[in-house]
């Protein structure tokens, strides 16, 4: 634990908190464990039989399980969803601590700025004519907010986040430091040797609940708007080009590239370091592996993809498993020449 | 459109603006619309019969598009390159607007610094000892010019910027927000399990009409400079390695890296997450095809290369169109030596 | 050169500083060549005979060659290592000088921070309650440090870096411009459709003589640590996710992504675009070829690994040599079956 100690609370006030059934002897938890490191007076948690004898064995002080589970060792609370559960009480034992909700000194701020309720902002954070910031928001130090951007409530934008002009951003959203929303899409004509800059008059639109990673690009549209659906999640320094639109609630790895006007469907997973190429249009709940290319196309709804160009993941799988044999093959396949023709002589 | 009626034209005012020959009746346009979305009161452009087709039948008041087209539902303006055309209107409907020419509050310039006239700096921006700003340069919030940087006349560097000591950048530039221009090459020596740096005290010339993306990394050279040729045109998550010299007017798509010492020529075209190793000489007009590695070499003028590593184009678009013929082959190959080998006994 | 004439030397006087022999008349050195480019009036160094042969035929004033080896043709200074003496005097003829040890205006630094001796900050940083800073510490512009983070001595921290609350940071180590150190771990559960965030309370832990390239990410950990080792060289725009720690000395080039928990041994070299899946325990010495992909498991000390997915380096490169016979192969294959089948008819 990096703070240990940062606070303390009895296993049964946990039990309270997550809805849970607290079985065996009360006691003091200061902190959490997981399956990589365990320490005396932590609270951890197992959904399966293998990692529950694993974390009954190990230094920490009580487990969280799934309702049906028996354990006699060591003191536990019974739930429904033992993940969902801990999520829930992470938080009490973090050391990150939120900022007052004030406005820090070397702020530069246009007048025709609207600000809400409760708003924190850090220092040199620049704010632009009109912009409008919702309830509750914190903006960390070196923030650019352009022209006319309107940030929701209950918003975090981490530290050096650029927003340029006429970005739209809902509640609920986090921005992770570095992140850029409103570069200009990257479109030009070719004439004659050279290239000549389409301008990029659109904008961006990101929904409620969406999180976006740190050093990630997301462009604004040629015309009508970029737009990253309700519930969607964004890992660090992911490509999101202009006229792209993702559904709600889906996962984008790390280092992912998603070129111009692609759509992507609610509940997909786009692994990392995956390429997309312009104008694809992706179903629902699509499954794509890391460093997969998408070439082009339709791909259906539930599809689970692999390989660079990307084919179904069974068949990709296949011939992965093939490749080795291929340098033995073709000495097999000349051999097999031989004594044919050997034969026919 | 994300702010419609922005500005409102004639149809006979567009026509005169791009050179073209009004055929219909004159009517207001408010805005532009694209094969993407249409709305009543905008003008698009068409410059195949595809095309066209669409756009006839959409809500769009007005075409743009080529003097030997036919088109008599919809008034529409003749022109030679109905795209370059549109490329010149796009900008009259644009919700961005310039900032006044004027060093807001809040910027720190070093005294020896020289300032063009009618040069802008928004808030938060550093600009160091010796560094020169040529005319109507337009600096957002949050950029770093380091010391002896030159940046020439009608350049806009975007927010967060970071511009390292003796960086050299033309006129008519564009560098969006986040890049880094001057980070440190990567070079150290191996010496007894350790890696010693090797000092990189070369630095990066970027030519006239250079649009860099947002997060880009390039390099300052170990000794010499970093070139970035006249009219070349970089897109979000580049990373250039110290001492790459890119030819004039060449497009480097999303997320390409090109490793040190690696040289470019004209007019080429580096599709998305590409890689290139060091010391690689590429000639003019090469495309790369997206997510392929170049390994090393010398690639010829004109050369059409895809895959990791890279192949010829066509060669390998044959060798990914019989791949899923691989697993099966093994079992046929194993049945024909069973047969031969049947025969035999 | 850059800037030339920075500095002038005695070549004898450059004899001494790297403990070697001068052979020759001695001169005046105002700078450095190397294979790329030369130049009257510089020292150039060559560990080869091929190399050696360029150099002469070349206009360098001087160079600096094993002791073992022979040349009349010009001055030359004679040393166990020419490359390693080579970098210890490429910093006298560096144009880039450092900023005096002062607080510049426009930093905000709240009244809780620790500062050491002779630290420099540049305008427009923030460094926040309980931070501290060793001495002798170079902070640039738009840096960003959060609550509790530790930097030790002789650091530098280029501009707009950002290093969020509790990170620690050793001696010596170098963090190039944009970098983020401290996002959030992307951790989330995902239940009836929607992805809930699992809040990420650890930290990252940065040893000493550690070098972080441009627009880096380095995530905290779910729980615990994020570990960078000591002495290990990370290249641009690299992902590094929650809980991943990588051993000493190893060198992680440009835009690798490496997921959650995966543990990398010593003297590792992953090369550019590699990925690495999540939970993989890497041995020492391992070295990872360009674009490859780890899909999991183990990997043992000293491997050497190519592709997506990466196998044997010998093997895979094997199967690249048989992939271009694969189109003609399902072909030969077909028509021995054709002979096959005609003789048994």
């Amino acid at each position: 634990m990096i703070n240990p100690m940062v606070h303390k609370m009895k296993l049964s006030e946990i039990a309270r908190l997550i809805n849970g059934t607290l079985k065996g002897v009360d006691c003091d938890i200061s902190g959490i464990s997981n399956l990589d490191s365990q320490t005396v007076g932590t609270v951890a948690y197992a959904d399966n039989k293998k990692n529950l004898d694993i974390l009954v064995k190990s230094s920490v002080s009580a487990l969280i399980i799934p309702g049906n589970f028996e354990c006699t060792e060591k003191p536990v609370i019974l739930v429904d969803d033992p993940k969902l559960a801990f999520s829930k009480i992470i938080v009490y034992f973090s050391p990150y601590k939120p900022y007052p909700e004030t406005i820090f000194p070397h702020v530069f701020i246009e007048g025709t700025v609207t600000l809400g309720k409760g708003v924190t902002i850090l220092p040199f954070t620049s704010i632009m004519d009109e912009a409008e910031i919702g309830d509750h928001t914190v903006i960390y130090s070196q923030v650019f907010i352009g022209k006319r951007v309107k940030i929701g409530k209950n918003c975090v934008i981490k530290a050096g986040v650029k927003i340029d002009d006429e970005t739209v951003i809902g509640d609920h959203c986090i921005i992770h430091h570095n992140t850029v929303i409103g570069g200009d899409g990257f479109g030009y004509i070719q004439k004659d040797g050279k290239n000549i800059k389409l301008p990029q008059i659109g904008n961006i639109v990101i929904e409620n609940d969406v999180e976006i990673g740190a050093c990630v690009t997301i462009d604004r549209a040629a015309m009508g708007s970029t737009v990253i659906g309700e519930g969607t999640k964004i890992d660090n320094l992911v490509q999101i080009a202009h006229n792209v639109k993702i559904g709600a609630n889906s996962i984008i790895v790390a280092q992912v590239g998603i070129a111009g006007s692609t759509t992507l469907g609610r509940n997909c997973i786009i692994s990392g370091q995956v390429g997309i190429v312009d104008h694809v249009k992706i179903g629902d709940g699509v499954v794509i592996m890391a460093q997969s290319g998408i070439e082009g196309g339709t791909i259906e709804s539930k599809k689970v993809l692999l390989g660079s160009p990307a084919r179904d993941f069974m068949e990709q799988k296949r011939i992965y498993a093939s490749l080795p044999k291929l340098p033995e093959l073709v000495k097999r396949v000349t051999q097999l020449e031989k004594e044919i023709h050997d034969k026919n002589n």
